[in-house]
């Protein structure tokens, strides 16, 4: 089952040519997420062949326009090219008073329906429920209120072993519960362990996102563990200070945070428009440091979460 | 003295990959003034070479977010790297509500001034007026409010004939007189006629910009006689029904106009995205029909005025 992540924007604040503000799209199962909205979006999903018609949940992190100003462009835009369906966005409540007075003086009304769902900027909370994914928010700590995100995947039942479910004879209405854990007994009063009649159901894989964030342990909890991790790494550790002034966080902390939080891969990102593109390698080199599998974030790649 | 303009997007309200919502730099003796600003200008600015700090006024049209989406990033970016300059932006009234309630959220404090010129959608007015240029609004017909932008060179002196000048020994305060059109009366009572003593004034170019809008005579005489026009031309003209209905102008309606106004060149721009990059040339061929000297606009390209 697909998982992996389109990068369309890795730069901060400040854009600069052919590095984009924050923006980039979940893959799950063929099913599309928007994460963060910078500036831009549309062109960058055309750009990467992603109709933005087959989005149907856009996920904001916080208010500044590095994260969001791409939006009432991208909903304007799906408006244009005919959408019915839903579309729903997570997102800060102050954003549907930004996506309404820019609609009310263009006298936008749109031809789907959008559901605004707004995120508690206090408390981890489980945001979206699908039928094999969920995206959960947590606190970060910004200038400004600002959630990170972790998709997480539902768990997946086990796969049957039909060699022993045929032999045994089971009755197909057992079969569902015996994937998901239930043991069999036979006629004859033997019990076989679902274990036995199953192969282990595939792990569920899970992607964190935190951008824009100054170094706290409290959202640690929140990404333990995620197979890949997205943190931003606006600057150098020699640029330290800045860090904690702007509320960002410096490579080798974003390395020493994926150590501490077990995740399988950290992905960088969010860089300083102060690096040129070639120089964007020191980061790499100073989050490895601390966690040997970290890596520059790549507009236009896709990365698997596995 | 230069006069030219920078195209830096010239789609109609739905972007495609490398094709931009609207925005202009006009590069008057190195003065530049941004005429629109769609989703993505700062980043055109800086792949085209311009340093958006040189920019001190910005003309809006209307609220359509083709036309203005990209000025919370872009005067955000300017704050971002150091601003100091008072920044001028004239543009619906409305345009202000939403420049705050943007900077409300993300809790932005300019570093800068930033002046809101009001313009006025019923009449034509000079909203501005520098050294050697001055800008008019005129009404457009849109579906929402819309003003063309007319950029007119002020009156230039004539050059004086430093030879005459030398032989008559003209003192030097009279000078600037004569270059504005003044008699001089030497000491015999010989009277010596302005356009003796100089060589004529360069005459005095304008551009006009009309983008959105449906075919009207009215804003006509405010066009006339510009030496460049950029006309909208968002259709071909079997699509004419649908120009009226959105209120946009046909390729051949654009070639039409230009004619009537006598301007010196056209340019075609704000395609809609129904037209792939190579089909363009029909919108130009159209146009052509109705004037000669129609041309389709490229991004990246400067035009000049003369």
């Amino acid at each position: 089952m697909k998982f992996s992540v389109l990068i369309l924007g890795n730069s901060s604040a400040t854009p600069i040519y052919e590095r984009h503000p924050t923006a980039q799209v979940v893959n799950h199962n063929e099913q599309l997420f928007l994460i963060d909205c910078g500036e831009g979006t549309q062109m960058q999903l055309s750009r990467y062949g992603i109709k933005s018609n087959r989005i149907n949940h856009i996920f904001i992190s916080h208010l500044h326009g590095d994260h969001y100003l791409g939006l009432v462009g991208l909903i304007s835009s799906m408006h244009l090219v005919g959408r019915k369906t839903d579309l729903h966005i997570y997102g800060p409540a102050a954003l549907q008073e930004i996506l309404a007075v820019n609609f009310k003086y263009s006298e936008t009304e749109l031809r789907y329906n959008l559901v605004f769902h707004p995120t508690n900027p206090e408390e981890s909370e489980v945001i979206f429920e699908g039928n094999c994914i969920s995206v959960r928010t947590f606190p970060l700590r910004h200038r400004i209120a600002c959630t990170g995100f972790r998709f997480q995947e539902l768990p997946r039942p086990a796969k049957l072993n039909m060699e022993k479910v045929q032999q045994l004879q089971i009755p197909g209405p057992l079969l569902n519960g015996i994937k998901w854990g239930l043991d069999f007994t036979d006629l004859s009063g033997n019990v076989h362990r679902s274990d036995e009649l199953t192969s282990p159901a595939p792990k569920s894989r899970s992607y964190a996102y935190c951008s824009d964030t100054v170094r706290i342990p409290d959202y640690l909890p929140f990404i333990q563990g995620a197979d890949l991790l997205y943190h931003e790494s606006t600057f150098l550790h020699e640029m330290s200070d800045r860090a904690v002034e702007t509320f960002h966080t410096t490579a080798l902390e974003a390395g020493e945070i994926a150590a501490e939080s077990s995740v399988g891969k950290l992905l960088l990102g969010h860089y300083s428009a102060r690096y040129k593109t070639k120089e964007l390698v020191l980061l790499q080199d100073e989050a490895r440091t601390a966690f040997s599998n970290a890596h520059l974030s790549v507009e236009g790649h896709w990365y698997d979460v596995d």
